[in-house]
């Protein structure tokens, strides 16, 4: 089986993105911009967390996580993630609109996925074997996989800073029980991580 | 200046109870009632969190955490907290029912306040000098305090569940800016401490 991972970044409030996003401010209105100031200010302090998200052997993100082009594809879009993307690895990207593999350099492979969040899963577990699963984010496809029961660990990042208002992690998840497998304070956050008991 | 704390314990997606809260259920439905399991399986591992939540010269506490008395009160009923109530000092009780003053064993001292959050803050300054004032609960009180701009410290206990639904921390309470200044994990809760900043 498969291990399938996601973490994501939260205010103390719940929130990963406040009211109004846009594609020129994907975290929307508000103070929600310094949600990630952990990742962008303290980078050494937190290798170990970013480096474990990037550690899989396929991933699944969302069409808004790889770009904010909406309807059809515009194909000189080759999303957020420059010519070298992080992954170096197949990313399953969960769309509307069909488009070829997208090839980048380094050994990111995006596959664009029209059959939904079950159709991607298949497809990463036909990739990863035994090996791991991460969803890249963002909430609403954590929020999906959590809804199927489909993610055996969940890493919250939490800020030190509440928004109010906006997109909140576990929007539509019905109860999880949870054991607190691993939680290590930084400066700027704390990471706790979960294991999703069934 | 007083110095003014609340620590609170929270499931991972913020609530502190469920719904349908009741006298006999205080917690309300579903899984809430083990939010507070690391604080009843593992006292000793939490000794230095429980310790500084009692460490106040003067508390202030909303009615539902003084009891389930609702309208004019039972003189019968004196709280929750048993004949030697583990404060040893004075509590203020949000009421909107006028009651005298019950002292109690040990020190602790119940006095009732009807003027509303800023009238008990008035006489929980009187009391404490430049002391330490604790909102001891519930989180109502607490949202309500946090939205005065009266907290001055704020601890979350984040406990490894998800519950949904219910009463919520941070509700109605405006985006807050927060210096994390503490974080420890246990072994079933994250106890982060937050300065909360003007």
């Amino acid at each position: 089986m498969a291990f399938v991972t996601a973490a994501i970044t939260v205010s103390a409030d719940g929130f990963v993105a406040g009211e109004n996003q846009t594609a020129e401010r994907p975290f929307g209105d508000g103070p929600a911009g310094e949600l990630h100031r952990w990742m962008f200010e303290t980078p050494e302090e937190n290798r170990a967390e970013i480096d474990a998200n990037l550690a899989a052997d396929a991933y699944i993100m969302g069409r808004n996580m790889f770009g904010p082009v909406r309807g059809e594809w515009d194909l000189s879009w080759t999303g957020w993630w420059g010519d070298d993307p992080p992954y170096h690895k197949p990313v399953l990207v969960l769309t509307h609109h069909a488009r070829e593999d997208l090839p980048m350099a380094g050994g990111t492979t995006f596959h664009f996925v029209t059959g939904g969040i079950h159709d991607a899963f298949d497809q990463a577990r036909k990739i990863t074997g035994d090996g791991r699963i991460t969803i890249a984010g963002g909430a609403s496809t954590v929020n999906q996989y959590l809804a199927a029961g489909l993610i055996d660990q969940l890493t919250l990042n939490v800020s030190p800073l509440t928004i109010g208002a906006g997109e909140r992690l576990f929007d539509g998840v019905p109860p999880l029980r949870l054991e607190q497998t691993g939680s290590r304070a930084a400066s700027l956050v704390t990471h706790i991580t979960y294991r999703v008991l069934r």
